[in-house]
C-alpha cells in the first residue's frame, strides 16, 4: 500500500521521456515516487484529487540568506555601499541565535506556501537555521558564510566552524539536510583561503557555494588586485567544477562564460536581487547556450523583498527578454527547467523531476483562478500568470507540508507572533 | 448616518498633506469618501475591521485591453510581428460581441480581486466592455481603437463609431464610465486622421487614449515617413496636451522627454509588457524628473499575461533601477503614487487619493502573512513583497466589490466556467 495518490492531475514531469500527463496520477511511497502514469493499480492511505490543477516538481530555490527575512523591508532604494554598511551589516552583528531561528523558520513558512521545496543557504548562526529546516520539514543545501578578509587566524577559526557545520549537519534530517562549504566570494576571501577550502571540500566529498561577481566593483577589485576576473582567478586555482554553485555571476564576458560550462559549474541567477540592487543583467541566454547548467534563486529577503520563486521564474524570464531586447529568450519551458531540473543539479539532490525513484518533492497549484482562465499553454500560464499564492498543497519526502492552503508541519501563527516581535527586540538593539 | 466605516487601518492616504495614518479611520457616504482621520464621530450601517491591514487608494491600470484576456498565454515567447500577424491578429479577427464581454467580465473579475479599481482601455466591440464595467461595478475610461491605415472611407468610419461610443456611453453607470478617443498609434493611424480624432475631442470634451513609441521599429517608421519621431510628428499637429495618455513611450530621447513634460502629457509605463515583448525600456526616471506625469498600466493579458497591478508595481521599480543602474532610482513612494495619484490625474477622475470629497474608491490589504512579515515600512512591503492577492477587500464608488476575499459583485464560477468555454469555441473557429 502507498501511502499518498495523487489523481486527476495535470502532471507536468520536467522530465523528458514521460513529458505532461494531462490526467494523471503520481503514487508516492516511503518519501519516494513510486510511480507516475496515467492510472496505478496501487492503493493508498491518502488520496488527493486534483482537478483543474497541475502538479509539478517543487521549486528549488538554490541561493537563498533565510535569517535575513528579518529584514524584510527594513532598508531598500539605496545603493549598495551604504545599504550593506550602513545597515546591513550592523544589524547583522546584533543578530543572535534566536533571531536566527526564528528569521529561517519565517523563511521556510514562506517558501513552504509559495511552492518551494528545497533551498541552498549561506549563512551565519547556521545551527539554527539547520533546526527550522528540520523541524519545518523542507529540504536544503546548508552552509556556513565564510569570509577572512586576508587574516590567517580568521581563515582558520572560519574554516574550523565550516566544518564543523558540514560534520554536524550532513544528511540529518532523513537526509533532507545537506551541507556545503560556503567562502563568501573572491573579493572577501583570500586567495590562500579559496585553496584550502577547495582542498577541503574535495576532501569531504562536499560541494561549494559562492557569490561571484555579483557587483561591477567585484570586476573591478579583482582586476586591479589579481590582474584577472574572478572566473579566470578561480580558474588559476583550480576552484571550478561541477561541485561549484556560483551564485550571480552578472559580469561576465564571453570568455568567462566559456569557462562555466566547460567546468559545469552551476550557476545560480537571482534576477529580482540583481534589478533591485541595480548589479546588472547576468547573460543567462548566453550561459544556457554554451551549456552550462543555470538555475535560480531569490536571494535574501533584504533584496527582493519576498522568497516567491514564482515571481521570480517570470522576472528571470523578462529581464533575459528586454536584456537581449529577444522576446523568445528564455522561453516558459527554459525557465521551468531552471528551477526545478536545473536546481536540483545544482544541489546534487534526487529531486526537481516527478519520477520514479525519486525524492517526493512536489506541489500542486490550482489553476482555477480568474488570473489563470483561461488556460491555453501551463507553462506559459505558470511562468507569466500564477504566484506562489497559486500553489495549494506542498509535499516534501513525500510529507504534506502544506494542504489546501493550510500549512500542516508548522505553527503558522506562532512564528508571525515571534517574528514580530523578534524582529521589534532587533530593531531596538540595532537603535541603541 | 455613514454607509461604511473602516477603522483599526493603517491608512495609507497618498495625500501629501494627511500622510500615514497609523491607527486611523475611514468614512464612506453616497459613494465618496466624507472623512479620514485618527478617529470619526459617525455612525455607518457596516463598520469593516481592518486590523493588520492597511487601506488604501484603488490601483488604477491606465493601459489594458481588458477583451484580451482571452488570450492569456495564448501565444508568448515570440517575436512581436509574427506574434501579431500569426497569432492576435487572425484570433483578434474572430472575436464577437459575446466573447469580448465575457473577457471583459473576466478581466474585471481579476482586477478587482487584485486591487484595481479603475482602468483605461482601448479595443474593439467596446459596448460589451462598457457593459461587463457596468455590470462589475468597477470604474473605467473606455475608448474604441481607431486604425485608418491611411485609408478615408476607413477613416470616416472609425471616427463615427468612436464618437457614436463617446456619447452613448460617456458618464454612464452612475458616472463610472467615461470615454476616451482612442486612436491607436501614430504608425496605423494616418496624420490627416489623427488631426481629426484631436478636433473632435478637443470639441467633445473627451481626453485621448493612444499607444506611442512603443517599438523601435515605429521610431524608424516615423523618421522615414516623417522625417522625425513620432513625439516631434504630434507637436507639429498640435496633438499633446494634458487631455492625452500616451501609453510606453519606450524610444525617447532627452528631447522628447522635455516636450512631453511642457505638454503636461500623461504616461502610461507599462514595464511587464515592454519586457515580455522585448520592446524596451521607457526613461521613467527621467520623465519623472522632468515633471512628466507618469502612471502605470499592465497592457493586455497577451502580452503580460496578468492584470495584477501589484507585479507592475515592483516591475516598474526593478526595471528602472536595473535599467539606469541606480538602486535609489523609483524608490517605493514614488511607484505608489504613479499606480494611484498619478494614474488619476491621467484618466481625470477624482480617485487616486483618501481624502475626504474623493470617490470611495480603496482596496484593503491584508498583511498578516508569512511573506508580509516583519513589517519595517509599509510602502517597501506593498511594492516590493506584496502581491494582488493580499488584497482583502475592494471598494469602488462606496460598493463592496469583494469582501474578505469574496467577490460580491460578480458570480465568479459563473464568469470562469463561461470564458472556459468561450476561449475554447474561439480556438476552434481559429483554427477552422
Ligand atoms: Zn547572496
Ligand atoms: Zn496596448
Amino acid at each position: 500500500m502507498a501511502d499518498i495518490i495523487i489523481k486527476n492531475a495535470y502532471v507536468l514531469t520536467m522530465d523528458p521521456d514521460l513529458g505532461d500527463i494531462e490526467n494523471g496520477v503520481v503514487v508516492i511511497e516511503n518519501g519516494l515516487i513510486k510511480e507516475v502514469g496515467r492510472s496505478t493499480g496501487s492503493t493508498a492511505d491518502k488520496i488527493i484529487d486534483a482537478r483543474g490543477c497541475v502538479v509539478m516538481p517543487g521549486l528549488i530555490n538554490t541561493h537563498c540568506h533565510a535569517g535575513m527575512t528579518l529584514f524584510r523591508g527594513y532598508a531598500d532604494d539605496m545603493h549598495l555601499k551604504e545599504w550593506l554598511e550602513d545597515r546591513i551589516w550592523p544589524a547583522e552583528a546584533k543578530l543572535t541565535d534566536d533571531d536566527i531561528h526564528i528569521g529561517s523558520l519565517l523563511a521556510c513558512l514562506e517558501m513552504i506556501r509559495s511552492g518551494t521545496t528545497s533551498f541552498a543557504d549561506m549563512y551565519i548562526h547556521m545551527d539554527r537555521v539547520a533546526q527550522a529546516v528540520k523541524e519545518s520539514g523542507i529540504r536544503a543545501a546548508l552552509s556556513y558564510g565564510m569570509i577572512d578578509f586576508g587574516s590567517k587566524e580568521k581563515a582558520d577559526a572560519e574554516l574550523k566552524e565550516g566544518s564543523r557545520f558540514v560534520s554536524q549537519w550532513n544528511g540529518k534530517a532523513d537526509g533532507r539536510i545537506t551541507t556545503m562549504y560556503g567562502p563568501h566570494a573572491p573579493n572577501t576571501c583570500s586567495r590562500e583561503f579559496l585553496i584550502r577550502v577547495k582542498e577541503q571540500a574535495v576532501k569531504d566529498k562536499i560541494r561549494i557555494h559562492i557569490h561571484v561577481l555579483e557587483t561591477e566593483a567585484e570586476l573591478n577589485y579583482m582586476k586591479e588586485n589579481f590582474g584577472m576576473c574572478s572566473i579566470h582567478f578561480l580558474k588559476d586555482i583550480d576552484f571550478w567544477g561541477t561541485d561549484v554553485l556560483a551564485a550571480h555571476c552578472v559580469w561576465l564576458s564571453d570568455g568567462d562564460i566559456k569557462i562555466l560550462a566547460e567546468y559545469g559549474v552551476n550557476i545560480s541567477h537571482n534576477p529580482v536581487s540583481n534589478m533591485k540592487l541595480a548589479s546588472g543583467i547576468a547573460p543567462v541566454a548566453k550561459l544556457i547556450a554554451s551549456g552550462a547548467n543555470v538555475c535560480l534563486g531569490t536571494d535574501g529577503c533584504a533584496s527582493n523583498n519576498n522568497l516567491d520563486m514564482f515571481e521570480e521564474m517570470k522576472t528571470a524570464a523578462l529581464l533575459q527578454k528586454v536584456g537581449t531586447m529577444d522576446p523568445t529568450a528564455l522561453p516558459a519551458r527554459q525557465v521551468l527547467e531552471m528551477a526545478t531540473v536545473n536546481g536540483a543539479k545544482a544541489l546534487g539532490i534526487k529531486s526537481g523531476v516527478l519520477k520514479e525513484g525519486h525524492n517526493a518533492d512536489m506541489i500542486i497549484v490550482d489553476m482555477r483562478k480568474p488570473h489563470l482562465t483561461p488556460l491555453h499553454d501551463v507553462a506559459s500560464q505558470l511562468v507569466y500568470a500564477a504566484s506562489g499564492k497559486d500553489v495549494r498543497t506542498t509535499i516534501v519526502a513525500g510529507k504534506v507540508l502544506m494542504e489546501d492552503f493550510m500549512v500542516t508541519c508548522l505553527d503558522e501563527q506562532d512564528i508571525l507572533g515571534k517574528a514580530v516581535q523578534t524582529s521589534k527586540n532587533l530593531a531596538s538593539r540595532i537603535d541603541s
